[in-house]
């Protein structure tokens, strides 16, 4: 058995946890390697503390999931079939006692819980959310090589864009050209929506790119990132077209300065919250920290946003193989904002920041 | 109250359901015509059976709710608020007796559904997904406004990929400059990723665009579309690359035929099941049969699949103001696969076909 699969299993022995039905496509991935979304077709894995796990899948999906490495057993089942019965069965033959079974309880409809509660009578259901995001929290070996790849794909995305801007193009004609680019490299999907924003909008935090043209003096701020064999990327990076006044210059320069002094503050042991603060300090002394309206970051894996969440009251102490952002920002009304953010990886005795787009303020 | 309100109250009453609480984003559209996905915040819509209804938003949301046009009540919540004790508040201002209850079970989590239960020991939990279903399924003449519009950016999409052809070209650069194009003119998202596919690979109905280039004699599919203002398009057409083979021939000839006996069968009254039949009979009569292999269409309006789902079993008779596809196809393993797809809606005497790009086999 894998290594995340061992060690869920061994979480279940220790709850004394009957099974766990896992049906959430990002945590099958992460303990199967297998990716599917059947959509409103039924996936789940199942794991046990003592036998073999088993996949559940649609029938057409049995070869996939074998050719992504899956060595256990699977149940395929056909659009007559009813998987419920199948799984039934299955336990049925393992004539396991059923008491304490596991779910993620934020995804596992109402609907699918009543069609497990009428076959299974368990005595209790639990969450197994927070153990599978503890888990997905410390990446391995793989997940940091395709996260640095990744990474380098949102560089190589962010470059594109700058490479781009000119008087009079849109913020949706440079994303066309980033995607387009990205694209030409492989790349299928973007990890959400491309965010290109210029101006005053600039100033929105999740402002919506449209037709709106570049203007002399504009700030362009490109936040994006890609899907690399099921791991996600995100950066941020703001520049100025033609030349910036001294409040823009004052205001980039004190997002840079908060977001390096974070960085500089991540390594094993330090305190998430310390690190939201080392940017939130810099900022506050500048005057401007009601601009700075979100948390410092987001852990980063399968899912854009995972554990840990990077907010000033989180008591969690970083450690070796953690993945997130670093990604602080002032955004003043009518004037306009700046973010800049990186990919970080806690070390074995600091940082490695996986993004390496230049930081100092690009003056076009 | 808007008619959508009207109608979906009308059922609570008829059920003797004390309100609903509707949760999905595209459920919210529809009733409130506010949209809004707030990730793992919670979006609620409660409908009574005689009161005003409510929206339970993130604070940060209320204005663009309003902005959208809401005229009733409005809950927003802050982050260290707790959304369903704001919820029991509110209902217990009404003093209505809360003994059954209608939430979407198939979107509602187990996690939602215990803190809902927490709150209101409801003597039963009903679904209301079907009800919105059958609301959903009939458009009205701004759905439908919206519907040939966005067909209408389909259409375009086609053209644009039918122009980029040309030999080395990869899957991947065509769907980037249809996505390019449709970005200048203001469209900021695919209905689904959008699917470019070349030769042997048109055979795999769900096959995945990559690096492929373009080959003399290939098929090539183009199966996309766009969300406007809320609304999904759809459309597949297949044209070949350089002089198509008897046998291309003949499969593209079959499954026009197919589907324009298809959308000839199409009129209120008949049953959903027929039409189905229509495009399969000429294609099993031809021999193909067994390389037909998924159903004849789909429902299509705020989400890409929607009721009627257009099968062969399906009882349901046609009536004023559906919209769905008819994409009959034809998929022979290593020669190819040939689909054509265009969005219908039913009218008073019979069918509108709202996508136009030419039909005829174009070869380049």
């Amino acid at each position: 058995m894998n290594q995340r699969l061992h060690s869920f299993s061994q979480w279940l022995q220790e709850q004394h946890i009957s099974f766990a039905l896992i049906t959430s496509t990002p945590n099958v991935f992460y303990l199967s390697g297998f990716y599917s979304d059947p959509h409103e077709r039924l996936l789940a894995l199942l794991v046990f503390p003592n036998e073999e796990p088993v996949i559940v899948c649609p029938q057409m999906e049995v070869e996939q999931a074998k050719h992504s490495g899956w060595a256990y057993s699977l149940i395929g089942y056909s659009d007559t079939d009813h998987p419920w019965e199948l799984i039934a069965n299955y336990l049925k033959k393992l004539a396991l006692p059923i008491e304490k079974v596991a779910v993620e309880k934020s995804h596992l409809s109402l609907e699918r819980y009543e069609q497990l509660h009428a076959y299974f009578t368990a005595r209790s259901v639990l969450n197994a959310e927070e153990k599978l995001r503890q888990l997905r929290m410390i990446k391995d070996e793989k997940e940091i090589a395709i996260l640095r790849q990744a990474a380098a794909l949102a560089d190589f995305g962010v470059e594109v864009g700058v490479q781009t801007i000119a008087e009079g193009k849109t913020e949706l004609d440079i994303i066309a050209t980033i995607e387009h680019e990205l694209k030409k490299k492989g790349v299928r999907e973007m990890s959400f929506a491309t965010m290109v924003l210029t101006g005053e909008k600039t100033a929105a935090p999740h402002g919506v790119p449209d037709l709106t043209a570049i203007q002399q003096g504009d700030f362009v701020l490109f936040d994006l990132g890609v899907v690399l064999d099921g791991y996600c990327s995100d950066i941020t990076r703001t520049v100025c077209f033609g030349k910036p006044t001294e409040e823009q210059k004052r205001i980039y320069e004190t997002v840079l300065a908060a977001q390096q002094a974070a960085i500089a503050a991540a390594k094993p042991g330090a305190i998430v919250g310390a690190i939201d603060k080392a940017a939130r300090q810099m900022i506050e002394e500048a005057g401007y920290g009601s601009y700075f309206t979100h948390r410092v970051g987001h852990g980063l894996g399968i899912e854009i946003h995972e554990y840990p969440s990077m907010n000033a009251t989180n008591p969690m102490p970083l450690a070796q193989g953690m993945v997130f952002t670093i990604e602080p920002g002032i955004y003043v009304p009518s004037v306009g904002g700046v973010r800049i953010e990186d990919d970080v990886l806690i070390t074995d005795t600091g940082v490695e920041v996986l993004t390496n787009y230049p930081k100092e303020l690009i003056i076009l």
